[in-house]
């Protein structure tokens, strides 16, 4: 999807709240606010908002002399999704559909999400887990059967992996899978905004589960021009591809292929554009080359 | 007071706001934006908010080509408050005390405010008229009743607006006054954002209860070193200053004279900062160059 005009002020407050993060010292904020003016000056709309915000968080990376502002909150997600995990593991051990609850704590966890808001919030951390349990049920079921069905059938399966800590519960997730080999998860190349690398999966334990291959991009989406040949060939070769959050939704909507999007709906442009609820917990299956909303 | 990081954002915002209210034409729009980030790059922190709005608004009327983006919906404001107006005049009527009831719903006409957000919303308003007949009563009433006799001992009173439609319950306030002689309601000089001018203030029936004086300025706020020297002398010889809205207290806060700050507190930079809550009213005594919370 283009970039809409509305997600310029989310830009610039991202911006300022990612610097929030690492510094306090107004000056080096605002002359790092001034390159992310002048590189916005010239912004062009037809680029999905993962690309802009790639060439934004290369700026903040740079301008704060920082590798990786989220550092501290990526460590703080995954520590708490670990300890969140135990109670997920055993909601979906007495769920009676196991694979239906699994997917709904997979898209409960797309809420440890630093690119809408900088802050952590256990509030409504919490509050996405505790409806995790009720949303199991809530899912088309043969939707999910198909899901499963497909995982059951594929050679291969892929997992785009989205933010740290939410790949703890992208773990359950695939620990529910009717297979156990074939099964990739992709992981950013480099750190951007709070997207899970290789190194952070390995600390969600995804490489007890899955081959992690890093994706050869820091964009937070995954945008295919961008990916790396190995990448590439598995994404083309994969029967089925789980694309989890919302920045993989926006660069990947339109290919011509069939995905499976989890994700909850966080951006009121999103909502809109696509008439999802904001808010809403989405399993959208994707026929190859349309739109099929859940 | 000075302009925030956290302002930075909001400002984006309210241009593509702003814009939206004129024009569907998203290469407008865009072309718009790109000037308005030029101008950010630049932007000096050490002005107020209001001063650099009213630079960003400048732009936004020239690139759009429309001497007035917010004409229909301060039309729409000022016909809302007077359809709301028979019903305030009949609370403060029979309230206990009529005048803290007039106050009140001077501050409830603070809501019709399109800086922080540009669309019409009903419930919010109706709600903040509903709140006003209970509010009359909260405030504390020695308060109160200082400001009622600074203004019975008064020779020259002066209350600077803010937005249009707030104006009419400016005026129902003004009749409250326990003087009818020495009245001036300022104005600004030329459309920036909804502020009231002249002809709206006129619309809302000011001239029937005060003199209105354009401040000789088109900011959001009262910048003093920006106002004419016919308002300068109001605003030095006045005993009595009334001080509607956000924008200024932002540009009034630090000067060095007794201000009444009437406004609802809607920006999280100013509630943080000055340790107000998020949607408080205010009566606030703002003594001769410190600032007296409520």
């Amino acid at each position: 999807m283009r970039t809409s005009l509305e997600c310029l002020p989310c830009f610039v407050r991202q911006a300022v709240g990612s610097a929030r993060l690492v510094t306090e010292d107004e000056g080096t904020i605002l002359r790092m606010m001034q390159t992310i003016f002048r590189e916005l000056s010239t912004a062009n709309l037809s680029m999905t908002p993962p690309e802009i915000a790639q060439k934004l968080h290369a700026i903040i990376r740079k301008e704060l002399n920082h590798r990786d502002p989220f550092q501290a909150i990526k460590r703080m997600s995954t520590q708490r999704a670990l300890e969140l995990a135990p109670e997920a593991e055993a909601a979906i051990r007495t769920s009676p559909n196991p694979f239906a609850s699994a997917v709904a704590f997979a898209i409960a966890g797309n809420i440890l999400d630093f690119g809408m808001k900088s802050e952590w919030n256990e509030e409504i951390i919490s509050k996405s887990f505790a409806e995790a349990v009720e949303k199991g049920s809530c899912f088309d079921e043969e939707k999910v059967d198909r899901l499963y069905n497909e995982i059951d059938r594929a050679k291969r399966v892929l997992v785009l992996g989205d933010n740290t800590g939410e790949a703890v519960f992208d773990r359950l997730l695939i620990e529910h899978f009717p297979r156990k080999t074939g099964i990739f998860y992709a992981a950013k190349s480099a750190p951007v905004i709070n997207d899970v690398t290789a190194e952070e999966a390995v600390d969600s334990g995804i490489d007890k589960v899955a081959a992690i291959i890093p994706n050869g991009a820091a964009i937070p989406g995954t945008v295919l021009s961008k990916c790396s040949s190995e990448f590439i060939e598995i994404f083309n070769t994969a029967e089925v591809v789980i694309s989890k959050g919302q920045g993989n939704f926006e660069t990947l909507n339109e290919e011509q292929r069939k995905i499976w999007f989890l994700f909850q709906v966080k951006c009121p442009v999103i909502a809109k554009y696509y008439r999802f609820g904001l808010g809403d917990w989405l399993l959208l299956e994707k026929e190859q080359g349309r739109l099929a909303c859940s």
